[in-house]
């Protein structure tokens, strides 16, 4: 028997940690032991380049740096926790994982497509999460919220057009892969939850 | 008019710093401005990815996580250093570049040919170096010289057979391009160090 990866994906304020909540509560609810996963980050190396990722250097950070850097720790997280957890039966929930820099690199920043493809091929021959959940919000509305919290980050200042991109590239793949499943994160918190919560149920059973 | 880029390839203990600093030498004797970098690294940003990749972590580290680490920082290096020097008509002289990747994952990690292939591609988009010097020593030479200098950092504790692989790749790569010089890095210093003189001054001629 083998565990499940499910992936919760979104924009900066979609309501992505209150989601994996739920989803954690859930599983655990239902009897599976369930871990929790952050991309980029998740081992001790992995949140390591996940520092080299957010910083905020005195140099241009060069699109193909971010992008290696986020394939590197993505490979050391799927390497060394998630592929061990399921191959152990147990379930992971993770914070982000490769739709995100099909999104943001591949979308946001407008790194080529035959790129993108050859660098996911090389770096997880294959590997892909059972379910992901996509929180779909505006990025007026999802960036409000974000700057409520504090702190924006680098790529979280990007600008609006930026995220636009992003969004629409999320968007674009959810609309070919039936494990993707869009959520309509601009709903209240409680019809959010409700909408995970059928979800989550219906790919338990 | 622009620079031009050399590279000082080779095994822990082939002599690289000596030469790296004969060849700047030289440059700067025949009026070149001369920039050193070395890999991984040579920018900030670059350097804390060096830190990553060198330290002694807790976790295995993946083959593909090193291997895209290697190319972050190799892309910032040149993306942010060695091409606007270049065009701004100065000479580089590197410790190390791509035909280390090409020697050490590729051959000692025996990572495949049309991965390594793909990634140096999505990552270069055909940059090369202008003149490369393969300082080539026997492994058994090369690492007892290392151990001279104090410790041997996780790479370098990688074992015999490790460089043995990467040995023979560098040289096996060297036989199919013009622009890498195989310098015999077994002989003594001053007879290497006429080797590379009379190198780098036919190449500037």
């Amino acid at each position: 028997m083998s565990g499940k990866f499910i992936v919760v994906e979104g924009l900066e304020g979609a309501g992505k940690s209150s989601v994996m909540s739920l989803i954690t509560a859930i599983l655990t609810a239902s009897g599976k032991t369930v871990q929790q996963t952050r991309e980029p980050g998740g081992t001790p190396m992995a949140e390591a380049i996940r520092d080299c990722v957010k910083q905020n250097w005195q140099e241009t950070v060069a699109e193909q740096t971010e992008l290696m850097l986020m394939y590197a720790a993505r490979v050391q997280l799927l390497t060394n926790r998630i592929q061990p957890a399921l191959k152990r039966g147990e379930w992971v929930v993770g914070d982000r994982h490769d739709l995100s820099s099909q999104a943001y690199q591949g979308g946001g920043r407008g790194i080529d497509r035959e790129i993108m493809a050859q660098l996911k091929a090389v770096a997880l021959k294959g590997f892909s999460p059972d379910l992901t959940l996509l929180l779909d919000v505006d990025p007026v509305v999802g960036l409000e919220r974000a700057r409520g919290r504090g702190e924006l980050d680098r790529i979280e200042m990007a600008g609006l057009a930026f995220f636009e991109r992003t969004r629409a590239r999320y968007l674009e793949l959810a609309g070919q892969d039936d494990r993707i499943v869009v959520i309509n994160a601009m709903q209240s918190m409680e019809e959010v939850h409700a909408d995970v919560k059928r979800c989550i149920k219906e790919f338990i059973a």
